[in-house]
């Protein structure tokens, strides 16, 4: 098994309790270093554009294990939210729905159902994905698509409800 | 366990079998007499005001049993529609889709889609819901959000297909 | 257990690998020969205007076992599309869903929640659908509505996403 950790990166001093993120690349390829993984930088990008900070990174196979060795590591760490990129499609080799379900508390279907509604303005095939997410300890987890333009669509497409989803996940007070 | 049963309402005597109606609503607070319930109230009036009938009445804590036995009383009373209210976020306590998924024959992924789905419109949370609904015994079940709003707002967004589902539940002819 | 296959029809000679189907009528009163089918001959007349080759007709009861064999018998003999029409709705007798769970390898929730929504434009009960789909061995299978109309219809509505979707379910290498 192949996982690689990179090192956490500082966020922004003072800056006033910014969701703490973990980033995983699922990718058999990636991470036997057969290509770049260009998925975990491109979220990574996103992400800090949105004030978000990027607390890990992490590459990993497409192994139920690694995966969920991943996750679980990630939210040891306080990851408010965890986002994967890859193994959602229909191939064999793609578990990471599978991995995700038997970690999660609850499971969210409205994330998946709005990434598959949205993607279908880009394309008909938007209906393959097997995209998800759900609550895990106590972060939010999603799982997005493998390649680099369709994670950064796919997180546009649920980004407004991930602040009030990332507090219920940490169990914070909320006006609701 | 604090289950409050309120007396069945009478409906208009005459009235061609009307669908007769039972509304539960599931939260902690309420049932314990923290505060009054105004979802229950709200569905009750927006139910009537659609020419159903208000057969029955409950208020439970957000505990699986409790929620369980409001349903299948209710179902034996011969309810041939059961709205929950309340449960159906990812907090801890949010337990009415796992209470309701152990009784239903069969789920009916349709109405959480559509509620989510319009909801959107309204608020991008609306991908936090869990909302469902499925058969019971010969009873359509349908679980709402907790807030009073919310639940009245998301019955409205399936409320056109409720006639014919709940004649499919009770097993009366159709025309299809 | 009344299952009728009808014997295969033979495709144009020369034509470049064309998606071979297969189509599944799940009905007891037209596999007991009360009446007779119209979906199945509907859909075999709307696959082969797209091009597609209707490889092998099956006609069975609700029954979990039948509806498994035929699917299980079409896959074996190479069918890249199974459709099956009838069984996904809310009856007792309707069981094709948790007939084709239990086979499939992965569920591919898009198909009906997108088959859901676009029949909303049609009609409110489009919501009490229980269509699916996934992929069993080699083979995309897609579980559509009874009506012939309905069944058509929902073909449509997924119908661009479908070449892909075999490549990947028989394992073809693709641009992705």
């Amino acid at each position: 098994m192949n996982v690689v950790f990179q090192s956490p990166l500082v966020g922004l001093a003072g800056q006033q309790s910014p969701t703490q993120v973990g980033i995983i690349t699922v990718s058999d390829r990636a991470s036997a270093g057969e290509y770049m993984d260009m998925a975990g930088p491109a979220l990574q990008q996103d992400v800090e554009q949105r004030g978000w900070q990027v607390q890990s990174l992490a590459l990993v196979p497409d192994e139920i294990s690694a995966i969920q060795q991943a996750v679980k590591s990630f939210a040891a760490q306080g990851c408010g939210l965890i986002l994967t990129t890859g193994g959602t499609g229909m191939a064999e080799r793609d578990v990471t729905p599978e991995a995700l379900r038997e970690l999660m508390r609850v499971e969210l279907p409205g994330f998946g159902e709005l990434m598959r509604m949205k993607s279908l303005e880009l394309t008909p095939n938007a209906i393959l994905s097997r995209c998800l997410a759900g609550v895990v300890e106590s972060s939010l987890v999603i799982a997005l698509p493998g390649k680099p333009q369709g994670a950064v669509d796919c997180l546009g497409f649920v980004a407004d409800a991930i602040p009030h989803a990332v507090k219920l996940a940490r169990k914070e007070p909320t006006s609701c």
